[in-house]
């Protein structure tokens, strides 16, 4: 199987960086070709052109030549994995922007109208997302309602034919021992091994 | 009163551009000042540095300018607007790195322990929010369970002490006529009169 795996954190100390080391290991120990992206590392540009804001006409060749290659990485892949932390109930700006450049109609999905149902493209089935948070579950389901969630498994994901969509938080990071951080790298690669098994 | 006012939107010629123009005249007739920010036209950076990771701690100086700037400004301000499009259920990657590099520690909040309640700092007690979409109403709901409201009406502007947040969503712009984005543009000017009223 074929795995895009994307990381978005800019210190490389980052838990979110420990999360993306297991969970890659882990699938390329299982025979999986892994390619494997630091968002931040590769200094991948975030933000769209104004020419990039359609979404019913194909997108055409990318003008940025990362987003060119990310976009064909993702049409091959048979499964996709993301790991970032949980900023305001949003995914690292850079990771937001990896969203609104790669996923491009006539790639990602297609519309026959605006403000109509979308045809999903993507071959992967399967999505595999890891999120790191300092707030407890409770006030993120209660007081936040949990933007991350309906972001991925809701708008994200399903548009573009992804229906699988699993996803674990690991909170809350900013205060755990090394004992819950060794046992959360270890339930993360059990969540890449249920993937691709 | 003193409004920050705030466009993501990199094509010149949007709708939101039309919105932005609309709200900033409307608050200065009315005797604001606007200080008023396309932020794709001037170039502002999303991309959070490693060094700016932190939650409890203040976070002192910023190394970028422009950052340094919107801090200034944001504290000094009455009232805030901001107009964007729900781009998958987020902001423009421009204004999510906005909200994670402006919004820091020591600046719009204030922490005890990273999992903890903050403390708002902002002196601004309002926002308006304005979107547009290509999404119908009962679709945003039901399928996609609207994570904007949530990120701007739950996630951030409580976080930072803005407790009267207003939102106005127009949809669905592609294929709106131009009378209703007249409309629009005068519900928009009703709402910034509102906000300073």
């Amino acid at each position: 199987m074929r795995i895009v795996a994307l990381l978005a954190h800019p210190r490389a100390s980052s838990f979110n960086h420990a999360l993306f080391d297991a969970v890659t290991d882990e699938l390329r120990a299982r025979g999986c070709e892994v390619l494997a992206h630091d968002l931040c590392a590769e200094g991948f540009d975030p933000l769209l052109r104004a020419d990039e804001t359609g979404t019913v006409a194909g997108a055409g060749a990318a003008g940025d030549a990362l987003v060119a290659r990310h976009r064909e990485e993702l049409a091959a892949a048979d499964g996709l994995v993301f790991v970032h932390p949980n900023w305001w109930g949003m995914p690292p700006a850079v990771l937001a922007g990896w969203i609104q450049r790669v996923l491009a109609p006539g790639v990602a999905y297609k519309l026959e109208h605006a403000d109509g149902e979308p045809e999903g493209l993507l071959r992967a089935g399967r999505a595999l997302v890891l999120n790191t948070s300092d707030t407890p579950e409770e006030r993120e389901r209660d007081e936040f309602g949990d933007p991350l969630q309906r972001v991925w498994a809701a708008c994200v994901l399903p548009y573009v034919g992804v229906g699988d969509v699993r996803r674990k938080v690991f909170r809350t990071v900013s205060d755990a021992t090394a004992a819950e951080r060794e046992a959360w790298l270890a339930e993360a690669r059990e969540a890449a091994a249920a993937l691709v098994g």
